[in-house]
């Protein structure tokens, strides 16, 4: 564990009698005792209704969660806080995008363009939009270590192309894809730019007028923010021009019994009461990361992940899949003749929690020509010493397979 | 302050110099420890992905999710866990039977029954479903005192009503709607029934086998539990037949590059990361409630009712809105000649807390003949000093402004 480790109190703890090594940031990441006691805070001096309320409580809450949105207009350098809107997280984020600006604007001949990598979120809204409005849904080909070409993009991308959404990491490879040069490509045939960060956002400066994307979603769970919480970044010309995506309370201006009109940016797309406590925790979650640095936690990410590449390189029937060069904290890796279900059930044993399965991109599981894949994600909280422990683990893995195999 | 507000730290706290006194329970409840504890008990000890681990803590998230979800499908009586969908609130849960349930099943010259005393939640999606499929929305009157004569509102249900929506309880009135009853008017049409159950799940039992009811919509937040989730019940056969609201992880099965299939209920309406933390405070909102027992908490909220509509019929100029008897935790007033959100005002300096504004009810004002109303709603931690302390807040309110005015 780093020392920042001492502010996550769920990581002082032990699992099947060792200490606790938590390696699956990239599904769900750990909370500094700033968020929880944010959280705990807001329920025990705080808990009021937003926006409604004329009395002093009302205020403060109103204040914590508006102010939290400020936070986040910050920290990915939004020009206008209309252009944040909190959704439950990344994938009601893309729905939105996906429902609101995609389907009453793309038509048949339109393409949409998403890359095989894409995480289930980022890929059914766009197979949805492509059933309902006879548009076309292309993939980008992949280079065979994970990476993008970008002549190949420029190729792919046509003045068809209305619609690319990619993510700015892949939560399996571990791959930076290039969010800037993107947006270049799809501005020139007038289309939009819908960026999936979910893995980006939590582990390096994001900067949405420097990438110039369209939209940009993400997840208040995965940045060290509480769970239902998340946010919908869009340019706020495209954002005003958009339907609500949900209808209720404070979404409104004027309601009739047959007609009704919306309120302004963002609470046009804010119906019904909002994840206050969850606003306010993610508020709580920029704060930390912004105290210790994005490049200070860019870094240490990137720093972890090249130490385990390193480490995995070197043990005997050991894949490592993603490119092997600029990659974000986490690994995905399969060990020969051993499903990697029984990987993490081994690694449990000894305290040690990653991720197995098809991390919600059967796709790419394909292209991989694997069923499952094992993943070990890292962040802040993480140091080299859990990643030698897990490199004892999979050698234990490794010796119990063979064993049972041999 | 009822000997349960020792149970709810926010209460141990001055406003503007005097006791907090929270009469805003309606807009939202607040927090027994219990469930605080409950939250940061989950960030602390097994804060984890929900489904897709196979380690230990990922088990522990699982279980706390999903074992809370038992916990509502008994509170609310329901048949099967496929029954209950956690939704990020009430507001989201009827979004989803209007998008889900109704635009693919609806068309011209079917109907549409709603209230005019209906939430903004359950009145624009019912205007856009009509909009979107040519149905036409159709309104039950209501008797002067706000409540529904079934003889009128067995001649607004037609062979033509396919869906009627109806709140379980005014947010603003306080009347009770007769739900089971209204229940055999429309199956005798083969209609469904949709319930906003916001005001009524966290004060009386509900149990949807006994009301029968297709559909009903709550949020945890109103009943004490974490802002940022809620639920949508739905009967198994109508959930099963219904396409998902949002696509993405977690709620598919099969994922190709052009077509998905879903997994089974209730996870097919659960994509993305849920609000885990959300849902196990629900779960822990429940239990509180079950130990003081739901009848115990509708009596305490309509004896403080009852107490409070007595003592406002002896102030001079005070109008009480909705049924005299018959009516749940919240009383909805004006001053004659004092705007309403002057008596939060006055009151708030005070240290009381009410609401006032349009409640999410333009249309439900404009029946009345107010542009806005003060509102102060009760929970179990109120009690009749409470209301002493809203009255006496009220004849001071009365003393200014006639002095102001006079």
């Amino acid at each position: 564990m780093s020392h920042y480790a001492k502010d996550f109190p769920i990581l002082n703890q032990e699992v099947n009698g060792n200490p606790l090594v938590y390696l699956d940031s990239a599904a769900t990441s750990q909370k500094p005792f700033q968020v929880i006691e944010a959280v705990e805070s807001y329920y025990k001096e705080i808990n009021s209704n937003v926006h409604r309320g004329v009395h002093t409580l009302g205020t403060k809450a109103t204040d914590g969660y508006e102010g939290a949105r400020e936070k986040v207009r910050r920290f990915i350098n939004a020009a206008s806080v209309k252009e944040i809107v909190y959704t439950r997280g990344t994938t009601t984020a893309l729905n939105i995008i996906a429902s609101s600006y995609a389907r009453p604007r793309l038509k048949e001949g339109d393409e949409i363009v998403i890359s095989p990598s894409e995480h289930h979120s980022n890929l059914i809204p766009w197979q949805q939009v492509a059933r309902a409005t006879g548009a076309q849904l292309k993939y980008f080909p992949l280079e065979p270590d994970g990476t993008l070409d970008l002549k190949k993009a420029e190729e792919t991308i046509t003045e068809r192309t209305k619609l690319v959404a990619i993510a700015h990491v892949s939560n399996v490879l571990g791959t930076i894809f290039p969010i800037k040069e993107l947006a270049r490509l799809v501005h020139r045939h007038q289309g939009v730019l819908v960026v999936d960060g979910a893995q980006s956002v939590p582990h390096m400066k994001v900067d949405v007028r420097d990438l110039d994307c369209d939209f940009l979603a993400f997840s208040g769970h995965k940045m060290m923010g509480p769970t239902g919480i998340g946010v919908l970044y869009g340019k706020e010309s495209l954002l005003e021009e958009m339907e609500p995506f949900e209808f209720g309370g404070e979404m409104i201006d004027h309601v009739d019994l047959y007609e009704s009109t919306w309120k302004e940016l963002p609470w046009k797309f804010e119906g019904g009461t909002p994840n206050i406590a969850g606003a306010i925790g993610l508020g709580a979650a920029v704060d930390y990361l912004e105290s210790v640095g994005m490049d200070e936690v860019d870094a240490h990410d990137r720093r972890l992940a090249a130490y385990a590449v390193e480490k995995m390189k070197e043990v005997e029937g050991l894949t490592v899949y993603g490119p092997t060069t600029d990659r974000t904290g986490l690994v995905t890796f399969n060990i020969e003749g051993v499903h990697p279900h029984d990987v993490a059930t081994v690694l449990d044993a000894e305290g040690i929690a990653v991720r197995a399965g098809h991390h919600c991109c059967q796709p790419l599981m394909r292209w991989l020509g694997v069923s499952a894949t094992a993943r070990a994600s890292f962040h802040l909280y993480n140091s080299e010493a859990d990643i030698d422990r897990l490199m004892k683990g999979l050698q234990k893995t490794k010796e119990y397979f063979g064993n049972v195999l041999g």
